[in-house]
């Protein structure tokens, strides 16, 4: 749903932002300094049942559950979302974002491409955004230098890259986080979010 | 026409943005605002047989040129087009819009509402940009302020500028260019083109 906006009384509708695109590409540092530069945006703190990596906090990074807990969040239909990822759960809470939006707040999540896929059938006034390496041997570069995985995770990780590229069709906008442009990156992300708010047809998030 | 951007070719199409809205909103004022600023987009002088402000030079705010001139520029089909704006013609050189389209440069043009309709029709992928005051009391003030015209000149664009915002939903975006604002107005502008450059669906300019 969209509604056109009236230029005297300007008030644009807050965003749903997704931000996707492969393992390894720099999602979690994207959101990290989106956050450092003080938008005032809404950024979703997703629920997972993977280990914590060291330079994580709970509640901040993501909201670590039991296998136990998570089952119980799905069972509650408490998730907008929800995917095994490399064997893990993540889902993001509905209430959170829902509140955020009520606030007027625009809201940022980051989510594997095929939870955006997800996103775009059930709310299709979502903005994606698909953060893309500058090339298939950047990206490959990346993964082998973040060592937080064994190898056959690595190779299975490459695959599933080329495979997610398919998907590009569903995005909105493609950003390129190319090596140590991460401020470059981020820029793109407000000037996009800037831009939607500009829209004069405005999206009309419905949960 | 769009085409699908490739992430690792990544090769943004470069774009026709138009700068519209009501006489008296500021459209002039943003565009030498853009240039100061040093963006790097084609700004198109346009042709019109209206009398050079004392403020203006030929060749670079507009191409100031006789009646019998605009005339033969019509015939031959020289221009993307063409209007009477409250009895002076003005008109879009087509060839200088091709040639730095050409050069891969963004180009923007500042056209009537009017215009920007005619260049929605003749080509679709433009990118329409609705200039508009915070509200009409403002407008008008600023209509007083210029001083350029006439006092029933003034009340025709205030009649004008009521049936314009009729044409809203013909235009992408509304940029409200509030008073003593103009930066914000610029920026706004410029984050709406950097946007357009990430979009997956690229748009392609035929003239």
């Amino acid at each position: 749903m969209t509604r056109r906006i009236d230029p005297y009384q300007h008030q644009a509708n807050p965003l749903l932002v997704v931000i996707s695109g492969p393992s390894g590409v720099g999602k979690d540092m994207t959101i990290s300094r989106l956050k450092e530069m003080g938008y005032p945006f809404h950024f979703v703190v997703t629920a997972t049942t993977r280990p914590k990596r060291p330079t994580e906090v709970d509640g901040i990074d993501y909201f670590f559950v039991s296998m136990s807990d998570f089952a119980e969040l799905i069972e509650n239909e408490e998730l907008l979302e929800h995917a095994i990822v490399y064997g893990d759960y993540k889902g993001i809470p509905k209430a959170q974002v829902r509140e955020a939006l009520a606030s007027g707040r625009d809201v940022i999540m980051r989510i594997d491409v095929q939870g955006a896929a997800t996103i775009r059938r059930l709310v299709p006034e979502a903005v994606l955004i698909y953060i893309s390496a500058e090339s298939e041997e950047a990206l490959i570069r990346r993964l082998k230098n973040r060592k937080t995985e064994p190898e056959g995770q690595l190779k299975m990780r490459i695959a599933t890259a080329r495979q997610e590229l398919k998907w590009l069709e569903i995005f909105d906008y493609v950003v390129i986080n190319a090596e140590d442009q991460l401020d470059e990156t981020c820029h793109k992300i407000a000037a996009i979010i800037l831009a939607e708010k500009c829209r004069v047809q405005q999206r009309e998030i419905n949960l």
